[in-house]
């Protein structure tokens, strides 16, 4: 174990809710030294028997190690915490949960404190940590610096992954993923709805069900390709004039069923209005182009990034 | 090859749109003797030259075989077209996309007539019929008398999975499976709407994207099993008080980014209407239940079902 020969440096973790019990549980399991902080002091209660050093306040846990983990509620929380702490020369890695906006802002609140930062997005659950087999990881972003001086000890929980030096782009990874499996899930969900009031067993549609949309995941790969060709056309299977046609079936089996389409419509409509406005040019479409009418909506600060 | 040594029995089939067409030449390269109807005759002049003989009416095509099968735009063109015509002793086979109520008309319909009935939900595209490699297949419901009997010539276009003797049971699946498949296709489109106005190749998020959703088809079968036990919070590992708490960074960042939320708000939406309702007893839950509130939708003519 060549692992076991790296010096482990000390590693400073503010916040120990279920997320940051088990990060910390995992660099003690590694041998690495640790400070942990909690503004409610009885949760560091456990992790001190187990060899932790619990720092009396954030600037006493920040003052312990180079690297500083923070893993709290959300953003304001963060701020609230390292309120009027020396930061200077420190390492921040930021495990809470944000936004892009907010990771960019918290890079350039720590940049102009003399402080390095790097921001995370954990893609997995406590129960995780520290399982490599339970294929959790992590998405960092912004200091790569402080990425490549401290790998070891960040992949420790979990696996690693960099996505840039953009500090917001860990979160938008983060959320992008998890948008698309609330898709998925609401997508899933209809789809059992329907079956609800039938002489059907959940467990004979479900292999049906996971082989059809495991089939359909091609999609994924179809949309970076045309969203970088912007073709839209090329070796269309379904196109999108016969995909609108067959919608209203789908609506009304809805309907017939009792089930609502509060899930369902949304996308349908996306695709009869990417339809309409051009029928003539669109009708041998796929339905990438739907993804053009969200991002249209551009919020007001921003410029208008495409006529569509 | 034991397969040709079965007799293959006369098919007709009324319709040749793209679908139709396509089905036509697979039984055509089996060799299945083949008489074919459409209400546009020319459709079928490259058809005759492949060995499909012509019928000049839909009466005519019915009376060339015993296996009939339809494949036209929709359930009232099927109407029309048999209208009149004596199918009395007919095994027919619905094709036409419909939804579950119009499959269980036909079938009625057809019993009627003193024909046999069988619906048929086609999971693939024309290009992919006779092609076993592209995975398409056909949901077959009603008569499981009538599929037993023709097996053979309907598993020549594509694999045949009988799902039971409900004739609307073809389409339910169906429509249940393209269902969900909006919902999978609606998160990915939102995946990358949010990433449109970065410096993020589409191409980058793709993979880790892909990956996700595979790995989070978990879900699939946790719904069947808690669908089926009602059991909603054993063994949970995101609990939905914590995916309610999480759901605004998702909403944020689509503000953050333009983009707009009308496939990500309404699923998040559901989940914590299943939270708010009963809070004390359903923190611990996954999101399964978040089903109930679409199934509560009933129809005015139905029983309500669930009093939830
Ligand atoms: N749990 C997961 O599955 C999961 C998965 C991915 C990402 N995350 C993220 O990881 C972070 C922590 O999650 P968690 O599950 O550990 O949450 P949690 O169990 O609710 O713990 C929240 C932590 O934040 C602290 N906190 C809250 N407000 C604070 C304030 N104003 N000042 C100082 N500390 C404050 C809490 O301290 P007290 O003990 O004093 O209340 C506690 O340590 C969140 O951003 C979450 O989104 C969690
Ligand atoms: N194409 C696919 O990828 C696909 C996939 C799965 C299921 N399906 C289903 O297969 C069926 C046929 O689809 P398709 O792609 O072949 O459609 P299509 O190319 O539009 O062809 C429609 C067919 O219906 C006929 N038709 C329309 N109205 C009629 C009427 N009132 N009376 C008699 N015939 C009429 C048309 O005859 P004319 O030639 O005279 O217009 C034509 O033969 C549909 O129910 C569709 O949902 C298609």
């Amino acid at each position: 174990m060549t692992y076991d020969n790296v010096p482990k440096r000390p590693v400073a973790l503010l916040g120990l809710g279920d997320m940051g019990t088990a990060l910390a549980r995992t660099w003690l399991a590694a041998g690495y030294p640790l400070t942990v902080w909690n503004r409610t002091p009885a949760k560091a209660a456990a992790l001190a028997c187990e060899g932790a050093v619990v720092a009396a306040s954030p600037a006493d846990a920040v003052a312990a190690a180079d690297l500083v983990v923070l893993c709290l509620l959300d953003d304001a929380s963060v701020g609230q915490t390292l309120e009027g702490v020396d930061v200077s020369g420190k390492d921040l890695v930021d495990l809470t949960t944000g936004t892009p906006g907010e990771g960019r802002e918290r890079a350039a609140w720590a940049a102009a404190r003399g402080a390095r930062f790097t921001d995370g997005g954990i893609m997995g659950t406590p129960v995780m940590m520290g399982v490599p087999a339970s294929g959790a990881y992590v998405f960092y972003s912004g200091s790569r610096a402080l990425f490549d001086a401290h790998r070891a000890a960040l992949e420790v929980p979990a696996g690693a992954r960099f996505v840039g030096e953009d500090p917001g782009h860990a979160a938008l990874y983060d959320v992008a993923l998890l948008s698309a499996m609330y898709g998925m899930f609401a997508g899933i969900s209809h789809a059992f709805a329907l079956i609800e009031a039938e002489d059907i067993a959940p467990k004979d549609l479900a292999p049906l069900l996971s082989e059809w949309l495991g089939a359909m995941g091609f999609f994924v790969d179809n949309v970076a390709e045309r969203l970088t060709s912007r073709d839209f056309t090329t070796g269309v299977v379904s196109n999108l004039a016969m995909q609108v046609a067959a919608a209203p079936t789908l609506l009304r089996t809805a309907a017939e069923q009792g089930v609502g389409t509060e899930l369902l419509a949304p996308y349908l409509d996306l695709m009869r209005r990417r339809l309409d406005a051009d029928r003539q040019a669109r009708s041998g479409e796929d339905t990438t182009g739907a993804i053009t009418l969200l991002t249209r909506q551009v919020v007001s600060s921003s410029p208008v990034r495409d006529q569509r």
